[in-house]
């Protein structure tokens, strides 16, 4: 591939690893714990320049002292144009109120002061292995650290899944950045951490630190293709009409079958009394969020994609002198 | 076996399955809730007397609602004769009060009056199968029922626990029967329901009640001997000394190894930065409830126990001539 195939992108100069922002996903709470712990240690010893400054985040302080995904409302859904921007009355929840402070502090969402990067960490109860969850399929940035872990960590069963929602529709911590993304690890139930979950996510985390170090150092990263999940549906669980409680879980024959291409026909639900619920769907997709604990009350029993191959360009971080001519309004390869 | 040989123990007229102790424990909140529906179909039918009465009990509906272990202290804690009997004051958590409608509703605890049996249906996120947990290492009922289901559910991994504490100490809602036992099954997340835990619940319940009424009947259970798990000691997680949290995870050779011999200087836990803590103790000891989600705020990473072999004799119901005898003060073969 030749050099001036290379897309030029800005240098990422702080990024932002939170843990926390559901205080029951563990292993993003201990993570961050140990990190705040190591980088305390390296500070005493060292006072070298780290390449690239990174804060490390507990997202819902409260909701982890309780151990339970938030205490008002679902920290991970204020993060929309309106939720950060609309009137504040008095009892306006928790969440809320931190939702402002974490975007005082990574963002503002938007805007040229936020973060380069924010990768937030999660777990899920679905079998999923490491998934990055991002609201674009044409970020290079977030696509090329998807790639390096992908080869770097060839045990691990990972996933790009995209939801296709506006910038100012979007929702999640990760939304404040200048790109971000969730990583979302399971199989592992909230309120539990796991020896082998957690150290899938610090491996994990380390290998997107480093790559964000050989980047802004210059190193050119070879484009190629990426498989992307783009979420198409969810499903409910079936309910009772009157109680609107669950009247079946998900089925045997699907549980654990995250990434499977599930067809029309396939088994979805096992009814408590029995009986077998088919998926009626006309296209053969691919299930994820099978079973997730958080899910039940949002009416979500699993989610559907649609999987395509993303081609992605080589991509090298911008020179100063690029970066200079950028700003001063002469054209650049990459439009921000 | 001689028939001189059988013990004779007064009929079990009234059963009760207990879910939602826990309520976020979701196998026993829907199979309960799956029943009383069957119940009420049954009843519109048929006019028929059971052999037995089953009740059906929702424990905790509050906790139920909010999807969490308890409201204000855990309700399985509540049945100690101190809190069932102290006095009440006006700030008395909601639990207690629960405990005392339930106990008034099975027990009292200890009086001629409670139901005959009680089998409370509880969740562990530890992979520890289908367990009997009592109080007794010699209740030929809940051995014998115990011992019924490992034959009809010979797929399903069958463990028996024995908790060495004294009926006045006992907590839980088990203890408020003449005989009781907690059904504990797992893997499975809190506030998450898998299709095979249910069904082994289900199917569980279904061979216990069946046992009932073959022993109402008349029919007559051969001895033998049962594998009982006598708990020895808990090993609490290790903590850093200043914050309580805790600074390791079950290490990933021991995770999900419920009931796997644990020898000296095996592996038990991984901390967050790596190291492995190993197991201190002189003595092989089984290890269970590894790394259940609700035992992290008591202080308990996995429980530990001694196995042990008994020998159950063989049972039958007391006819209605031996009852009156034993009412009238006349030698009995055992006493309650």
């Amino acid at each position: 591939m030749e050099v001036d195939e290379v897309v030029c992108l800005p240098r990422l100069s702080r990024v932002a690893v939170c843990g926390g922002t559901h205080g029951n996903e563990l292993s993003g709470v201990y993570l961050v714990r140990e990190l705040l712990k190591e980088e305390k240690k390296v500070k005493e010893k060292e006072d070298e320049e780290e390449p690239v400054a990174v804060l490390m985040v507990l997202s819902n302080p409260r909701a982890m002292q309780q151990c339970r995904r938030y205490v008002d409302t679902d920290l991970n859904r204020c993060f929309t144009h309106a939720t950060l921007n609309g009137p504040m009355s008095d009892t306006v929840p928790y969440e809320m109120i931190r939702a402002r402070e974490l975007n005082a502090m990574l963002g503002p969402k938007g805007s040229p002061e936020a973060v380069d990067l924010v990768c937030d960490l999660h777990n899920t109860t679905a079998n999923m292995g490491l998934c990055f969850i991002a609201y674009s399929d044409c970020d290079w940035i977030c696509l090329h650290i998807f790639r390096h872990l992908q080869r770097q960590m060839p045990d691990i069963p990972m996933r790009y899944i995209h939801f296709d929602v506006s910038s100012k529709e979007s929702y999640s911590l990760d939304s404040v950045g200048k790109h971000g993304f969730a990583m979302e690890i399971g199989p592992q139930p909230h309120g539990v951490v796991r020896s082998n979950i957690y150290t899938a996510m610090k491996v994990g985390v380390q290998h997107m630190l480093d790559w964000v170090r050989f980047f802004n150092s210059g190193t050119i990263f070879e484009g190629g293709f990426v498989d992307v999940f783009t979420m198409v549906k969810h499903i409910d669980y079936p309910r009772d009409s009157e109680t609107h409680n669950i009247t079946a879980a998900i089925h045997p024959q699907l549980q654990d079958r995250d990434f499977c291409l599930l067809h029309p026909g396939d088994a979805l639900f096992q009814t408590f009394s029995g009986e077998t619920v088919r998926y009626k769907g006309s296209e053969p997709l691919y299930p994820f969020f099978i079973n997730e604990c958080a899910y039940y009350e949002k009416g979500i029993a699993l989610s559907l994609a649609r999987k395509k191959h993303v081609m992605i360009p080589s991509i090298r971080v911008r020179t100063g002198q690029e970066q200079e001519a950028n700003e001063q309004g002469f054209a650049s390869e990459e439009e921000e």
